[in-house]
């Protein structure tokens, strides 16, 4: 494990060195001066340049001999070949973290990755964090560290902490975010992540008091069991983490590997690794700050219901009920005493139904537009409320102050989508408190986001931790394609159910096996020399008699000579033929980031075509595989339909569990595995593996 | 056919009249007058109010009698008892057209219901055009000509023509444009559209020769052939329709019920309908926006390639690309010119590929930015560019006179995805011609609806027009449960294959049946009182010989008398045993709209769960028919997979049109139709029908 290094000194630094510092307007190394200064910080700041004597009214330091002891914080803006030279005499004076700005690293070629490779083992071995290389910077808006080049006007301030690993989309995020009404208030770009990575600050920000939510750009992570953990420690700390995930794209993907050297992992592991984590996934920028929006004004309320809208515009209630329909948002089914209420309240024409219509009468009877937003919050089947309003800013005057009272009065989460409102109205409301979000589309997604972080949150039990311990099956290292008879034998082992059979080397042989598992009998060629073992005619099914494995035996064995007449043989499986089912399959396959992953869909044509699967990582628990094999499709298939019979689930479940032990037992030597078809059988009645693929990795040139 | 009544006086009146107008500040009948006047409306204004000698500067009338004749449009705001009576008065003064605003008409019960119809009688009567009732009016600001009391400041005019089901959406929708610089300049709110709908508006703005693109939200159409035509009349005229449709959801349809009394047609018809018709369908209110946008700013290249992306930041181009790829939007493949351009432009490490990645080093060498902008739109492979840039409000004054420039000259479409930008820079840009979109997601959704329109636009060939004459096919009509012997002799006749077979009515005539056609044959009792013919053992397949098919036929028998002693048998078909294939089903169903629907999909349990299914509105072309089964995800089985061969794909066109033909023919007796299974066999073998169920529709009370 890594020595867990105290970020504290970077995010709350009682004093400041900028190495490279600046007058010149515009340069690199002048923002952070005037950042620090716009933004009240009141710590010691300690400028260095050889040019100057006094930068912005502040002294400035000839080199970094002069500098004192003990500093928190330096801002390294230097050429990048100096970067390590500076650095290893800030060490020398005992500086507690650094930010490097230079660029010329491991994006920057072979010499670039070597300097990087420098700064990596600069900061393990003094146990300095080091914030990039090639990073904008970071800033913490409640003490005014602002250690960024970012030339930024930074008057908006709200408990988001934001992550990026695209400086450039950081700060221009900051910008639309300003135009709703929020600010981060805890910024780091992350760089080429050389000593400290995205997760590193996650869990920093989600050990931060001042903070509701962190948000989050990233184009892949480096470190699987720091993701977890920092994620982990999100959810303890009620930090919802509303991510951003790019790269998703093969193209790009491209994009990403030239971009910055960050592993772009498979997305669809990512997607479900997220999910599993209760990690909100947003897919565009408006989404994002919607999402932190609605975070960082959320009420603590425990209830769970629907949601309810008041609006004053049909069309606009049609809209959210459409996309509630989309995105899978509950419509709170209303107390009787809320529609007798609100027929009470309203004019005949509104509706009363949910979304309530309460119509442009409502422009005339604010008190009543009012009244019945607080109806629908007292209502306890409703979780969160949206009221939609539309321009109107002459009423403004009298709908703001009851808006923002109403917001304060609820222990429920208000949404105003106050479509068209004026700069004035939305600021008024912003600032009284009030969630604020712009068009009936993008509050539902938001409230969908919310809503579904808040049910995950209760139903994410703590992840069962498999024993990581080999389980000691006394199943060898996998070298190799494993014959499909040496892989039914190595998964049985871990309790996986595969068809009664044995190999036999004689016609004799295969009789006497035939006898004893009773017919029908498969018979199927074992050889590494036939991998299609079909297409060469060494799979003859069906037989139903002694005469006839006999003669099945050797004309299954002339096929294959004649095939290959130089073949290894090993023997002949027979097995007991097995009965119809549902065809499965489960498969594994290695992902650099994630490790194994476990693979899950129907059998047949229409998984290659519908790529109807469903992807998690190794270990599985029980719970993973439960929602594997519900999140596919093609469950109600195995839940029984037009009359049919439902599959054994329960053993479906056991056995995604037992490939999951296997494939992370063998975590080190597996490449493959493909269980192609596994047969459900009805309730009650088990699963049966009739083909078997591993594959182990090529065994490393130094092992050869 | 309805009469096509002239819009012109409604739209470009010479004067109008204001029925109700009123002093009065904030009420309805003032606000025109305010509107008229702030627009700069030139013609002749009459208030009519008998309580008023003047309102605001014009002379007020104290009765409809005392107005002049021949007025072009009349603004009625008064009760909804006195719109009839104000009407009427106004045709005796040739009033040439009307806006109502009043409601309590059909949205408001019975009284409001029959009320509407006498003002659709007064309009057909009269010929006068009246848009409404319950309508907040129509505008045109190019002549002034402001008939609506949307109290907003029209302070932005682009030639986009706007027509919306919902008042309010229109009003918001107007607000929102404005922050981004767009602006409609012919706008109709259609009200309960008592005289006229939706599609007369988009017919009218259709030959708009100042308007460039129409935009509309729409819960439903009222007439399948004024909806056709007009939108044939905007393509026909090069005015892309870019349509918001809602009310897809169940509750939003339900929502849209008790909205208005429109008919909320099958979506996914609808969906097929657009596409097929190359209807712009956005999914919310900022795509609607971003889409009207590029299409108000596009130029009128006919060059076809991809998209080019020259980006500063490495994010954006991520988020980029994957939205091309989420979206199908094709990135350019450079020139081998425009790379060795770009490498000797750009430094080292910008990426030449596309997008093109110049980094931020572009903030210190804008014209090599600029350069590579141009670079890209020299590239014969290059359709449409994005440029992105970020914040740097300092560099607007040199970037944006060249993105103005580059713009102008091009004739190619430019968009500049400029995130954070000042509102100054913003306006600049606006005003200068530049099409601005705020965001890569966003400007990515929106290109892509750009190059779509312009793609389908090439391709889109007139509608092949089928005979719409009844074939006279000596099909007699269709009432009730046709049974499968009847059905497969009606489809037959329209060029369906069916399994060679007859109906016998003795067990003797079934073996001289299945000696004719030859073995294996099935047996299928034909009989109305059984329709799932299996489950009470009315159906035994693959017979071999005379004798199987004399017990089978004495078994049927017996067991359907078992199971129902009283029922009537028609006989037993005895068809030729059919080889095995690829399953697929067609159906039609009645749409309230559309009329008679095709259904299209792969047979088997999937096409229940997955819902793989295409739908299109009957009479189908060949090339209706070649769509609905490639836009289909299965289509790769019949494409042949694993090695299969290809599936007889053009017998299959042939059938899906010839079921059309039958399904359109007996469009006024046909209620449903299925064909599960139709066999298709591989190329050049043909398909086969295997079942068919055929119900009429329920005669009228009248007719019984």
């Amino acid at each position: 494990m890594r020595k867990i290094i105290d970020l504290n000194p970077m995010f709350h630094p009682k004093s400041i060195a900028i190495i490279g510092a600046s007058g010149g307007k515009g340069k690199i190394g002048a923002i952070p001066l005037q950042n620090l200064k716009s933004c009240g910080y009141e710590g010691d700041v300690y400028p260095v340049n050889p040019n100057y004597n006094e930068i912005n009214g502040y002294k400035c330091y000839h080199n970094i001999e002069s500098l004192p002891k003990n500093i928190d914080l330096a801002i390294v803006s230097v050429g990048a070949q100096n970067v390590l030279p500076s650095l290893e005499k800030l060490a020398e004076r005992e500086i507690k973290s650094a930010v490097v700005f230079s660029s010329g690293f491991s994006e920057a070629g072979e010499e670039g990755k070597k300097l990087q490779q420098k700064l990596t083992h600069f900061s393990r071995r003094f146990k300095i964090p080091v914030c990039g290389p090639n990073s904008i910077g970071l800033f913490n808006l409640s003490n005014g560290a602002m250690a960024t080049f970012a030339k930024l006007k930074f008057t908006q301030r709200d408990p988001v902490g934001f992550i990026t690993q695209s400086g450039a989309f950081g700060t221009f995020t900051y910008e639309l975010a300003k135009e709703m009404g929020l600010g981060y208030e805890y910024f780091v770009s992350t760089g080429n992540e050389a000593a400290i990575d995205f997760f590193d600050y996650v869990d920093f920000f989600a050990k931060q008091e001042n903070l509701k939510v962190i948000g989050g750009y990233i184009e892949g992570a480096r470190d699987l069991e720091k993701m977890e953990s920092a994620i982990e420690s999100a959810q303890e700390n009620n930090k919802p983490l509303v991510m951003m995930k790019v790269g998703n794209s093969k193209k790009g993907a491209e994009a990403a590997a030239s971009h910055t050297s960050s592993l772009a992992g498979n997305q669809s592991v990512y997607e479900s690794f997220f999910r599993q984590k209760n990690v909100v996934q947003v897919s565009d920028e408006e989404e994002l700050l919607d999402t932190l929006t609605i975070f960082t004004k959320a009420k603590a309320s425990r209830e769970r219901g629907g949601l309810g809208i008041v609006t004053l515009s049909g069309g606009s209630g049609i809209i959210m009920a459409d996309k509630c329909e989309e995105y899978g948002v509950k419509l709170a089914k209303f107390m009787p005493e809320t529609t007798s209420k609100l027929t009470e309240l309203l004019p005949s024409f509104a509706s009363v139904k949910n979304p309530v219509d309460v119509t442009a009468q409502a422009f005339h009877e604010l008190d009543k537009f009012l009244a019945s937003l607080n109806v629908l919050l007292e209502d306890k089947n409703v979780e969160t409320v949206i009221f939609y309003m539309q321009i109107g800013h002459h009423l403004a005057p009298q709908l703001v102050p009851g808006l923002i009272e109403i917001s304060k009065q609820t222990n429920k989460t208000l949404v105003v989508c106050w479509t068209g409102a004026s700069k004035e109205t939305k600021d008024a409301l912003i600032s009284g408190g009030v969630c604020w979000l712009p068009t009936p589309s993008r509050a539902i997604k938001a409230v969908k986001n919310f809503m579904q972080y808040q049910k995950n949150r209760e139903t994410l039990v703590q992840h069962e931790v498999n024993s990581c311990e080999p389980q000691q099956k006394e199943v060898g290292p996998i070298q190799g394609v494993v014959t499909e008879f040496l892989g039914k034998q190595m998964i049985s082992k871990y309790g996986i159910s595969i068809p009664k059979g044995k190999l036999a080397k004689s016609a004799v042989e295969a009789v006497q096996v035939a006898e004893e598992i009773g017919y029908p009998v498969v018979l199927k060629v074992i050889s590494n020399d036939f991998t299609h073992k079909s297409d060469v005619g060494g799979v003859i099914i069906n037989l139903k008699s002694k005469k006839e494995v006999n003669e099945s035996y050797h004309e299954i064995i002339k096929k294959c000579y004649d095939s290959n007449p130089s073949a290894k043989i090993d023997g002949i499986l027979v097995e007991k033929m097995s009965e119809r089912g549902t065809e499965v399959f489960i498969g594994c396959f290695q992902d650099p980031l994630f490790g194994p992953c476990i693979m899950f869909g129907l059998g047949g044509i229409y998984v290659e075509i519908l790529k109807d699967v469903a992807v998690r990582k190794a270990p599985l628990t029980r719970k993973d595989a439960i929602e594997m094999i519900k999140s596919i499709q093609g469950y109600k298939i195995l839940e029984g339909i037009r009359g049919q019979k439902p599959s054994d689930i329960e053993a479906l479940v056991s056995t995604l569990v037992h490939v999951s032990d296997f494939c992370w037992d063998h975590r080190n030597d597996l490449k493959e595995l493909d269980i192609n078809p596994l047969i459900v059988y009805e309730e009650g009645k088990g699963v049966l593996a009739l083909d078997t693929l591993i594959i182990g990795k090529a065994l490393e040139p130094s092992n050869v």
